[in-house]
């Protein structure tokens, strides 16, 4: 099995919320970073414009639980493992750690589905298309 | 069964990304403001604070499906349901539409369970607590 | 003087932060809110793709002074005034202000220098680019 | 003269606009990263809760001139400057750049003022306070 991807970065001001911890929408913002990591390590575009044509991954389905909130400047991983590569789709599972104590404490657990898609700049037609066939072996060498 | 809670606002620029539609942690703020309208509504504050105690309402667990984009200036109706409401949290099930076309188009399916809860403002712990009789009614009514 | 667009909105949750007060960096999201609400007012796209070349208005100065704070669920009123049109460039006023007391409050003060400009897709370049005759003088009737 | 602040971070995508580039409010978002590797540096609290009061820094005034945009994985640098040091107030300087090319490129250029502030948990009221005379000197000596 190979290792997961890891981004850390610590939690900003902008990022809290009234009650005092970081508003839970920003999880999904550092899932987002976990996967631009993933995309750059492989020398693979997370979107791209030629022609007239935008390709990007707008993503289908997300959820998240979590587990214990995290603090204005605590130190955060997340942990991004390929869960599943389909022929149009990837879903990703992830684990967010709050660092800086003992042991990393688990946080949060979420998954997202991505598709690959193309939209035409005239009409705004946006349709799904099929990964690569390098980026989907390169993925799926990730998944096992 | 009662008539869930709705709140509409148009889609704002900086609520787009790159790919030229609505970034899709945007949703969940959204539904944020859905409660907002619901507890506004039952006279209920979502945050409150006395005595050095905070109580509020954080998501143990969220979840959404994306069907269509929405883009800058869409006009978007956040429709909620009070799915559950358990002792100590309730679970809300959110339709958001698309509105402008001749029906509406629904562009998302989405839930959240939000738990209640006391944070102390010395030690910073925070533990779930009971929802009080009067607003597990007035949210149970609804629920029906 | 013709009178100024007014944008009004609720301070929303994911708005505030951990000082119990809305982020500063909300207040310019709100300023681009009325913004929107001119450019629709006139007809005018604020953002617009053809044959390969986008056309919008990035920023070139914004400044603000704060008053007082906002807090969660505040009504809020942003008042735009145009302020300057010059023949690539327009310079808003704006003031916001707090409504739900006996009186408005004005919490704060801004403005803001928007340029228009042309970005061609393919090579990325962003051109200054005069702003058209109709919109000027539809701008300009404003700023009298 | 002492040597700046400095923070870097790469641009992500939920940091993007439709029109392509990372939409200006950010800047401030970032300026605000660069402002606490700075207290963190000093040993100092930005925000801090005691007996029912909470110290921070509201920004009382903020300006920025934005030269070139900045997009999605461009990796930017914040050099924060301490430019004048005040009985209750503290006013940086901000220099922006994009790195990743022969040199960096000077994207934007800012200033912010923010005073030390106490609110009382029970009555909301808000009052300037004094700085600390080890914070102001900390400080002063950065600003030389």
């Amino acid at each position: 099995m190979s290792s997961p991807i890891s981004y850390k970065k610590k939690v900003e001001f902008s990022e809290t919320d009234m009650a005092g911890i970081a508003h839970f929408t920003n999880f999904f913002r550092w899932m987002e970073a976990a996967e631009a990591e993933l995309f750059e390590s492989l020398g693979a575009p997370l979107i791209e414009s030629s022609n007239g044509t935008t390709s990007g991954w707008p993503r289908v389905r997300v959820s998240a639980e979590f587990h214990a909130p995290v603090h204005f400047r605590d130190e955060i991983e997340v942990e991004l493992t390929v869960k599943q590569v389909k022929i149009r789709a990837v879903e990703y599972a992830f684990r967010i750690f709050r660092l800086g104590g003992h042991e990393p404490l688990h946080v949060a657990t979420a998954s997202m589905t991505t598709v690959f898609a193309r939209r035409n700049a005239e009409t705004g037609a946006i349709e799904s298309a099929e990964i690569s066939p390098a980026l989907t072996e390169a993925l799926e060498r990730l998944a096992k």
